[in-house]
């Protein structure tokens, strides 16, 4: 338990991070770029080191040249200050290192120390995994076996997703980490919850008197969540085909979503409080009582070939490394309760997949409406009140509410009233993963998975997969740059609902019109 | 009782409208160009005359010129369609009159058969009084005996305000034109009523299931109501030094506009329906118990020598045609209260003034905070959740709530949710007396002020100027261009609050951002 509010705006202690996949495709994306952002923000002062591990051998002066290419492809700040540079750059460290061989392990306990002595590092100790989850186990019995967990500062263990591929492989995983680490000192990356409009939504609740209340089955008449991808599965075909869209995002990213904006207020704004509220509200979801029930409330679809922007799109058995026959979902949509006093009766409909088209995450609340036989709603056909969070790529939030047109003839029009946090002029908002590291880094865990919400979220997620194990239901066919299968709008349809569009301002006939930013 | 729903988009019936006062300020800068602009919409057809009137002698031709001068200068519309223009002025015919000779209204109605039969009129009579009040009366008495109101069409008499100057003289004001009209066909204008944000009030709340649930003292923390000037009394000062801001302001613009913001919903949107909630609402105002009471909860300022950007301004009393030891007040603030189930314990904030530093009209509705040791609330100071309805000269609403401030502090910001009606690209507000003028010619009386509302508006007010006129309360001085007297925030302190910047996007600490205008 971390009293954050001791820790604002300090630079986390100084450790040292082991880079395990250092030659990567997400050290090079996020992680190197996330490190020189928090330095160049003091979030990360002198005392730290990288060491960069893979199999491949690689000098230092090549492995810092690694560094800086990402730097200046990726991040955020540039890298041209070239004293900073140079500074920043002698932190890093590369070794070429076996996983499977104990004794590679010694030596990077020796090369520690000589790091801790040179930039006066206290102990700390920071393995970031950016490895097959296969490799979560191994390698953390070495770091035991190798003796990097024997110091007189923290160790803690970053890992990344997948974290197992059914609730068994899973506990089996966990059993393992188990066996090195305590969960205190695991830290399970689901990256959307380093990303700022995630993480306002509990802001937006829990400090707005306007929200609050509303907050319940007695005024929300449904919930939806997108996240949407335009593209297919590219490289990543032989990891997908095996994986689909309900382990890749369902899992963890949509429930995670779901469980911060079905949670009850914590009682503390301490992390292990705040995520004892996430499990809750996982545990309240309604589980599928059988092959007939998910048939009933998950669509799975597969994109077959089509277009978006003119553009021909092959169908995902065509791509590279699918397996001809597959019958791999690239999209979930589903159909889902929470069933507790607040949300009793309200649907959350969640939706993913690939080759769609449009690449955004969005949460809508759509407000239950006026009574339909009551003044204005007697003449007019009102829409419901919605609000908006507006995830990725566009942050921000906006509210859809009916306002009189001007004139005389009494018409009634959607507006919105908008706050846009991506269109803030000169604003740089943080990458998720310099949150996420920098977290890691003091030890503030509320944005990190624990294991019983991952336990929770695979045993509600198993039983889809079951389902279609057992070919109950039906893989649907869209094209690809479709909204997907259109089965998906019949099951709202059957609530008398609709989903509403996603970046509504291109699609709907709302009215948008905000004053002069400052 | 009309039923609008079925006259909506069509012209109003065909009529004569007898514009009492041609020659007059209000004639040439809001009525002729509202003609004009309602002529352009199709919502006058061509059944229709318009009979300037006034003293002094004018030919039909020099009367259209006026009425065109006017168009140009002030309209919405450009007069630059020669034929539409042509057409337009023919339907404008000047009789000079002299409104104590009964003589001249019988001639007038010989004029008036003329224009029916010329212009296939059905007999209605609008008689617009641009008058001074006590000519309400002879002018009715006359209109009667000089056989205008015998005609096999309806008449209705539209008349501005000031109705009385207290709530006796209103009465023997009515007792007049109630000898001639019935309730129903009298018209009395409040130009606010025409604006659009003010009609905008019934729209958002009862066609928003947003807002309907937190619109009570649940909720709503205080209301605070600004109708800033900039000017002085101009050439007015000799009508202005006899009636003050309380009755040319209070009395009526500031307690219909609270009337509108405090009323229960309606059982229909007819025209009875919505002023009988109205009157409610202001039966339900606390009245002053004494003049301590009114020392206690009003304000009376008269503002003295100052400046304005820059530019210095004379006090009050050095004003044209006031007199130098005037007691006339420029400014009222008040805090009054809605003693009903909805609003029992929620002070409304209300205030007016001359040589305040903006020209503003707007509603804040402040509400109640988070509880402020509770969750986010422990950490930061929490700005409270406001809803603002800009009434003058910008037009739009916005919400101002609490959000993450981007980053990895875990600092909020408040930030607004705005929509800027105002900011409309292309559009072209109707101006408050095209709606009230069309509002009279089809009968819609909702946005005119009833009697009984006009008489329990009086009875309010009369307490205030009478405990003045009793000299308990102080006249404060404040200087031209400021905020008006001290003690106003003093008393909004007293309940722990402060007034909300008007014209927050200048004038607040608040990120302002809105995204893409379609």
């Amino acid at each position: 338990m971390t009293d954050v509010s001791k820790q604002e705006s300090i630079a986390a202690a100084g450790a040292v991070y082991y880079l395990f996949g250092a030659t990567g495709d997400l050290a090079r994306r996020k992680l190197f770029p996330a490190l020189f952002s928090l330095y160049k923000e003091g979030k990360l002062a002198e005392d730290f080191a990288v060491v960069g591990l893979a199999r491949r051998p690689r000098t230092n002066e090549e492995f810092r040249q690694d560094v800086y290419e990402s730097i200046v492809e990726f991040c955020r700040y540039k890298a041209d200050d070239q004293q900073l540079w140079a500074k920043f750059a002698e932190h890093f460290v590369y070794m070429p290192l076996d996983i499977n061989n104990v004794e590679g392990f010694r030596e990077l306990g020796k090369l520690t120390l000589e790091l801790d002595a040179k930039f006066g590092i206290p102990g700390n100790r920071l393995f970031y995994l950016a490895l097959a989850p296969n490799l979560f186990g191994p390698v953390s019995f070495n770091l035991r076996d190798g003796g990097l967990l024997e110091t007189k500062g923290w160790s803690r263990l970053v890992i990344e997703k997948p974290f197992g591929y059914d609730l068994e492989s899973a506990k089996k995983l966990n059993d393992q980490l188990s066996q090195v680490f305590s969960e205190e000192q695991i830290y399970r990356i689901d990256h959307y919850l380093g990303k700022e409009m995630v993480q306002n939504i509990q802001v937006l609740r829990f400090s707005n008197a306007f929200f609050e209340p509303l907050w319940n089955n007695k005024h929300i008449a449904n919930v939806q969540i997108t996240l949407a991808e335009t593209v297919g599965v590219e490289e990543r075909g032989g990891y997908y085909d095996k994986s689909g869209a309900l382990r890749d995002m369902v899992q963890n990213h949509l429930l995670q979503m779901l469980s911060m904006i079905a949670m009850e207020p914590p009682s503390r704004l301490h992390p292990e409080d705040i995520r004892d509220e996430k499990v809750k509200a996982l545990r309240s979801l309604r589980p599928f009582a059988s092959g007939e029930d998910v048939a009933r409330n998950v669509v799975r679809g597969q994109y077959a070939a089509g277009a978006l922007k003119g553009k021909g799109l092959p169908a995902y058995r065509e791509e590279d490394s699918v397996a001809p026959e597959s019958k791999t979902e690239t999209y979930v949509g589903a159909r889902v309760f929470v069933d507790n006093f607040r949300w009793a009766g309200v649907p959350f409909y969640i939706r993913t997949g690939k080759r769609l088209p449009v690449k955004t995450t969005e949460v809508v609340i759509e407000f239950k409406n006026v009574p339909d036989n009551v003044l204005f709603a007697n003449r007019h056909d009102l829409s419901p009140n919605l609000l908006v969070i507006r995830v990725n790529p566009m942050e921000g939030i906006y509210i859809k509410i009916n306002a009189k047109k001007p004139g005389a003839d009494n018409a009634i029009q959607p507006v919105v009233m908008e706050f846009c946090q991506s269109c803030l002029i000169g604003i740089n908002t943080p990458e998720a993963y310099e949150r996420l590291i920098y977290d890691a880094a003091r030890g503030e865990s509320t944005y990190f998975t624990r294991w019983d919400e991952v336990a929770q979220a695979w045993s509600f997620v198993d039983r889809m997969a079951q389902a279609w194990k057992e070919e109950t239901s039906e893989l649907h066919g869209y094209a690809a740059g479709s909204w997907g299968p259109t089965r998906m709008d019949e099951l709202l349809s059957e609530d008398g609902y609709f989903w509403w569009p996603v970046n509504g301002q291109d699609e709907d006939n709302v009215i948008w019109i905000s004053g002069s930013p400052k």
